[in-house]
């Protein structure tokens, strides 16, 4: 059996597990509750676990592991596995999760970004594959970014590269949750996107979304489709601001893709279309053509895969340094 | 005598040129007029005769130099030396400008992006010697670019990376040149700070400046220095337009440095004082402590020096192809 890993993709809903083949191919996936409001102790455990879970039921033997690979919420370390402080995972102060999480399970562990992880599957195996220059955006709750070269993650000089949805398109715009002004996560994030539509509704547009329990931003791209003025404000000025970190990103870089990744592209040819529109015209027509903007080819698989990657990498890397 | 490399910075008014010793010193520097207006087959004559001026000036024999490096305004294409189109250079459209001046003085040439080439001779000789990241923003009548990581221009895949001026700080504002909206060059350029001061003027602003017979981007620091509220104004919005740029980069590379460079880095303190602080404002605090905001170390013959470097980088990956 050829050497596999073990990519973890920690959440703070759920972590998610499964044993990569060196072609990237999952060959088991399992996914669990994260349990955090029960503290790091617990979670830590919950992680060897799922790597016990998933070697077994995929039938791989202890050594034909070599190494596990978590994708976590940042900011961290990823050169010393110690996560500074994320806000989705209460009591994670400087926590050395891979020194934990490997005396608990007995394997070399390495830690990556998770936005950086699901970066790094979309560039080696999935829509990026076989391109040198591949950039992703993951539109969630915020708005995390990653920055594959080559085949390998741009991390920057203290693992704060890649932070795309904190690229600024607005210098007089909202505050953003990081405390910078004018952020792209600001407005096109879910959050971002309820939030103007919360905004708009009590300014006294009209709407079908008036009646709606609980706003969120499918129901506002459902709205919108539907032919919903408000709803359709809304999305348009989300596409604006996507195209201009976008346009941003394309004259900086001169990349041969940017996937996007997350519930947003549910939304398909309604988002992709207008926005493949908006981004030519906020850029040079040649990095226009050059970036191919497409939809994660690998979903929610891409965090364990990509973790799973960075696992190989960094082994690889110690072999030969 | 080690083997040199001859540099050339072409630019719509002047040429620059020296021979360039390994270690990135300038043995002799000249400049000359371009006389652009002559068309193109006057242009490359000249930089051929210069060529042979400074390699004579510095006692240098012929076959102590390897290449001739130019830095040239784009958009061009580093691997085949042609010059697509360039607004300052009349009759400059697709003009193979490697292959014309190479068969002019007999040496190989190279041909690279003017801000590229700055860029990169303060990242292997300058401010960011040393450094594994390091960003530069040439401040002119435009904004220029320049990303230079472990040593090596970052081109993107068409060379059309590191254009930091088009890199847009409000997704609904100014047109600029390039087609845009909103690219930090539309403000904060000496172009962009002009207009807006002529257009704070013509809105009825009271200001020194009201006499000022031609204004410049000098002046209008000058007039800000002295008190003058009006310029205070274009100041302080120039840097937050500088900033706000500066912190989407920082937030996307994590970088070593940023290095200014230009005219308007004349202003010193007064710039670059609030610059920093507004900077710190406007991208994760690690980020903004990590991150050197200095101001060119080679001035004026950083072009020169990084056209050499340059030269020097291309023939060595040949030889190891």
């Amino acid at each position: 059996m050829d050497t596999c890993y073990v990519g973890i993709d920690l959440g703070g809903t759920n972590i998610k597990g499964g044993v990569v083949d060196p072609s990237g191919k999952v060959l088991c996936f399992e996914s669990t509750a994260t349990e955090a409001a029960r503290g790091p102790a617990h979670v830590l455990d919950r992680i060897a676990a799922l790597v016990a879970t998933v070697r077994d039921a995929a039938g791989v033997e202890w050594d034909s592991i070599a190494a596990v690979g978590i994708g976590s919420p940042g900011p961290l370390n990823t050169r010393t596995g110690v996560i500074h402080d994320t806000p989705n995972l209460p009591g994670w102060v400087n926590l050395p999760l891979a020194d934990e999480v490997s005396r608990r399970c007995g394997y070399p562990v390495v830690v990556e970004n998770d936005a950086n992880a699901a970066a790094l599957a979309e560039a080696v195996v999935g829509a990026g594959k076989g391109l040198d220059c591949m950039l992703m955006l993951t539109l969630g709750t915020g708005i995390g970014g990653g920055i594959v070269i080559g085949g390998r993650v741009w991390h920057g000089a203290d693992d704060h590269g890649g932070e795309l949805g904190h690229i600024s398109v607005c210098s007089d715009g909202a505050r953003c949750n990081c405390g910078s002004i004018g952020c792209v996560e600001a407005y096109a994030s879910a959050t971002g996107v309820v939030r103007r539509t919360v905004e708009a509704l009590a300014a006294g547009g009209k709407s079908y979304l008036k009646n709606a329990e609980k706003i969120t931003a499918a129901k506002v791209f459902q709205a919108a489709a539907m032919g919903d003025e408000l709803a359709g404000r809304i999305v348009a000025d989300t596409i604006v601001c996507l195209a201009t970190a976008m346009g941003s990103l394309i004259n900086t870089f001169n990349p041969d893709m940017i996937v996007l990744f997350g519930g947003m592209t549910n939304a398909g040819e309604q988002l992709f279309g207008p926005l493949r529109a908006e981004v030519a015209r906020r850029c040079f027509p040649i990095g226009a053509r050059r970036c191919q903007i497409v939809r994660s080819q690998l979903g929610d698989h891409a965090g364990v895969i990509g973790a799973a990657i960075a696992a190989r990498q960094r082994l690889e890397e110690a072999a030969t340094a």
